[in-house]
């Protein structure tokens, strides 16, 4: 299932390593695309939305709702 | 030795981490001491401040010369 999330606080390519590895570390299954300059995180995966953005959250970033 | 160098780039406290490693990297004497918000990194090493430079310039940094 597709997620997409607006995610502000990614100010360099180490951010977006650190949004991708959060994800993939609670979910090996989930492809992830970001979006730096558009703020935006694509996140195939089955888990839940919540966790998705708990994960987001815990690395330090903020997801628009 | 002491070197002061003004860092351009450090945008997150990832960029700050990156820096460090590079310079411990090559020299794990080394003590590193970055202020980001102030671009400044002071290093204790023995080694050459060229070769300093060269670490920080490869990790994607700017150095002012």
């Amino acid at each position: 299932m597709q997620h997409i999330f607006t995610v502000t606080g990614m100010t360099c390519g180490h951010c977006e390593k650190a949004v991708t590895r959060a994800i993939t570390t609670l979910d090996p299954q989930a492809m992830v695309q970001i979006d730096r300059a558009g703020n935006r995180v694509e996140v195939q995966s089955a888990l839940q939305q919540e966790l998705l953005i708990k994960a987001i959250e815990d690395e330090g970033y903020e997801v628009q709702k």
